[in-house]
């Protein structure tokens, strides 16, 4: 039975239809045209072009009231596909691998976008209701079921949200108000407007939505979607506006909830205080570390070999997260980025890949599918004996040989021919020797799931079983992480060695070096070191788990320097023992 | 006779003319295409679509080779026009009136743009030679000529460059490089490609248009047009390299050079310092200084009287230049800008009007069109006792009968059609009672032309006397414009009065009060003030001249409270002479 909505202030709409409950569907009907649903539905039981579900958040059965967010220094950061890391694809189906997780060493499982999109098979990006999650995916439910299960487990959880764009099917948005812009373009088409006229209840949508999954859901962080799409000559921005409210509201429930960018401006700008000019998020990407760690492991081959062809790059990005500070990228024809300081080591999340390089190469093969074992181990070891916060991407640290490929299920036939054939010509079929696989097709989307048995077995074990040695290190040598030891990263050009040093000069001693090799050959190499009797902690060459260590590895008793043999793709870890 | 050019890098290119000497002719032929004038022409001898001429800034007789510009705290700024100042209308026809000016108690000139454009009539928006002085204004030289005799007398001279957007006739740059983006839209077409591929040179390029004419001109400062249409998304914003590169060069000259931004943003981070996130500009206009006073004073016949329509954001305006600091703007339709805090008073110009509110007026009328003699000395009292930086459009302090209009001389037929439309079409005649002036019309240019011999004639007389005082007063009282002085802001709202203060109390005994009453009927008051022995100094009702000031008038023997009659647009001006 319709229920006239009664206009309020600003274009607001109201009205009290009696009987509607929890399980009830509605619809809106604009003017005389269109009946639509909720953009700010809590669940679309029939998908983007069906009714909204009304959700009451309050029934949910929570087994965990409070748990304790660590840190970020203290985070490890497991980004999954909901639909791809399990056969099932849903929400519930992840909750019996968390030990696994657990076991590894992740503290944080990050999430791809869940927000409601088109059709049962898609990335995430293409989604259309910022409020809903995801209904094949279980619904809101389903991921109130995995938060409670994850901090029962002390495993916090990170939802990425897009808040740059909208996807091509099943957007609703501009029927119901002025939430896009052409005066600024991006590469999904108009920009939205959170700058223009009426953008204060545009910018309030999403602060909503974000507040929602916070109240609703118990997201303990997001990661934000591709910021530098968001478009604003507002005086007060509106990822300082976003930041400002999720710090707010968390801080009101007693929790803390934590905002990551991903950037592609290399601007401290984001995660600088409010105080001095910046937008008071937390954390951002550094895909500099990514793209200069990847050229020096499969060089002329990376799409980033132009800007990232020198080994001294790396150590920059060891030492500052961004490589680019204002000088001159060769693929960009332009200066780029600006110094990072001063912000912290803490604020910047490093990782070997995530969905994008993967998903984005025409095969969607993982970085692993051109590299060793010993040279995944030492791709590894440099993110994760790095100062900053690292990100895994799902299956990289056993291997996984499945593709992640990028795929979708749109209903409307031109969308489906249109993305098809952006693809195609992508990827076009004479240089990478086949034809681009065809997202639509369920296959591509098969094709992607992991097998999550083979962490047990032969060569994946033995990745598997380095990965989770490293993460045991990173978690007992509080070094590490510390944000305000002392970090310091030498770097022999010519020999392809990186040295990462870490100690803080206290009471009692703290002092770790790692060694990375990234020759191919074994070479001998004499370390500076200062005096003391260096324990050899880990050696990717001869693994083992952590405990054995002390009394299986012969100790050196240093003068000050230290003469290595460093096997190809070496990667050792020391520690000092004493005092010298 | 041709010369082939050699590429260089990054689509530099570069030759050796034999013989080419100050005063020869150049173009470039591109490709086999295009024969075109040199973008960074510092003469167009024939206008936009003629040749360029080689000038040799080396050559000119600088008679003043070193003067001190005056701390912008102590900055009046005079706004003309080269071209309907005088009937000339050249740059050395302003000489013989610099005695004038500097009478009236202005410290520097700024004159509205005068880079090339198209034609012998234009604002100068329509510029399209950045490094060129017009050719109907007399050129290079006779700009140096301007400058040197306002150095002569002690006045500076600020520059209005437009670096947001080029004119729509004559432009060659897109043929030259990627100096354009379609990513942003400006209101007049494509944005400068600020942030995009190749962009560091499209940014040189008008950094060195700056250097040019600090150096070249030795003019002492700019005025940046609407930088809010310059669009950069950039970890390094071209306005904080800008900035940065003038400060740097004129430092390296033994000057200083002050850059003020125009802005529509109301956001301080444009001149807050570089290191806590600020561009580093030294000063930006205050527009809602100007509007809130206007609607003050014009009431709803005001093109901003939705926005400023309160008295209480005229007092708003005085305590801290800017009216909205995130308020919701109705004419916006969203909230509107941010708390000017840490920027100090002198960094916001404030005026009643400048050549944007005078001439997009249909008429072109200036605001003393609409305002008694009264009314027009309140609103220069309001700018000229404020604590920020005054600026008077050319004209005002005499109340100039002519109209200022827009005005062109196009000379593509379509453009012209185009504009004289467009014009029609902002202003319809049903609304405002006759046809919009033609902008292309030489009367419409005619008809703007001052007629500096009215300052001495009549009520115009009487005016102009009552600006010269103001400014005796303002020079003679430092603590009027002493950037650190506590100044106050006492408002009655249902009286309309406003009251200023500027005091410090250290050894000597500084205390002004200006008492402001929007009134149009006389009104008893009694002011809240230190007791001590007040002396009148001006009253606009009585206007002298300073020196007769203090026989003249009856002291005040203050209890703390003094009683005032106050005349309909009162302006009267207090000092505390002696100690309590």
């Amino acid at each position: 039975m319709p229920v006239v909505l009664h206009a309020e202030e600003r274009g607001y709409f109201s009205g009290f239809l009696p009987g509607a409950a929890a399980g009830s569907h509605y619809q809106f009907r604009l003017d005389e045209a269109a009946i639509l649903p909720d953009p700010a539905s809590r669940l679309q039981p029939h998908g983007v072009h069906g009714v909204s579900e009304i959700v009451d958040p309050a029934t949910f059965p929570w087994q965990v009231d409070r748990w304790s967010l660590p840190p970020v220094d203290q985070w490890v950061i497991y980004e999954l596909h909901v639909g791809t890391f399990t056969s099932e694809g849903t929400f519930t189906a992840i909750i019996p691998h968390l030990p696994y997780l657990k076991d590894l060493g992740v503290t944080m499982l990050e999430l791809m976008p869940i927000a409601q999109f088109p059709g049962r098979r898609n990335w995430g990006y293409d989604g259309v209701f910022p409020f809903a999650a995801q209904d094949s995916y279980g619904g809101p439910d389903g991921l109130r079921q995995l938060v409670d299960a994850c901090h029962e487990r002390g495993l916090g959880v990170i939802l990425d949200v897009v808040y740059n764009h909208f996807g091509p099917e099943g957007n609703v948005l501009p029927q119901f108000g002025p939430y896009f812009t052409d005066r600024y373009r991006t590469p999904w088409g108009d920009a939205i407007n959170y700058d223009g006229q009426d953008s204060d209840d545009v910018r309030r949508f999403f602060i909503e939505s974000a507040l929602m999954w916070v109240e609703e859901c118990r997201v303990d962080a997001f990661r934000l979607d591709a910021v530098h799409q968001i478009f604003d000559a507002h005086a007060q921005p509106f990822l300082a506006e976003l930041s400002a409210a999720v710090h707010r509201r968390a801080a009101e429930l007693g929790r803390s909830v934590v905002l990551i960018a991903e950037s592609d401006l290399n601007d401290p700008k984001l995660i600088l205080p409010r105080v001095i000019g910046g937008y008071g998020l937390d954390a951002q990407w550094a895909d500099d570390f990514c793209h200069a760690l990847e050229v020096q492991l499969v060089g002329e081959k990376s799409a980033y070999a132009a800007d990232y062809s020198e080994f001294a790059q790396l150590g920059q990005a060891l030492r500052q997260a961004f490589v680019y500070t204002g000088e001159y990228s060769p693929s960009r024809r332009r200066r780029f980025g600006r110094s990072p300081e001063p912000a912290r080591r803490d604020q910047f999340v490093v990782f070997t890949q995530n969905h994008d390089q993967v998903g984005n190469r025409p095969g969607g093969e993982r970085l692993g599918h051109h590299l060793s074992l010993a040279e995944q181990k030492l791709a590894a070891a440099t993110v994760l004996l790095s100062p900053f916060v690292p990100l895994l991407f799902m299956g990289e640290e056993y291997d996984e040989p499945h593709p992640f490929l990028y795929f979708t299920d749109h209903g409307d036939p031109d969308l489906v021919e249109a993305v098809r054939a952006g693809r195609q010509a992508e990827f076009p079929a004479w240089e990478w020797g086949e034809a681009a696989p065809d997202p639509q097709d369920v296959n591509t989307f098969a094709r992607s799931q992991l097998d999550l048995a083979l962490p047990e077995q032969g060569e994946h074990r033995a990745l598997h079983t380095f990965y989770r040695e490293l993460l045991t290190w990173r978690r007992s040598l509080p070094v590490l992480t510390d944000p305000t030891a002392c970090r310091e990263v030498s770097l022999w050009e010519e020999e392809r060695v990186i040295m990462l040093r870490a100690h803080r000069d206290d009471e009692s001693l703290h002092d770790v070096v790692a060694v990375l090799s990234f020759a191919e050959t074994e070479q001998q190499l004499t370390l500076p070191l200062p005096t003391g009797n260096w324990v050899k902690l880990l050696d990717a060459n001869a693994p083992h788990f952590p405990g054995d260590v002390e009394s299986a590895q012969p100790s050196l008793a240093s003068p000050g320097k230290v003469a290595l043999t460093l096997a190809s793709y070496a990667v050792l870890l020391f520690t000092r023992a004493s005092a010298h």
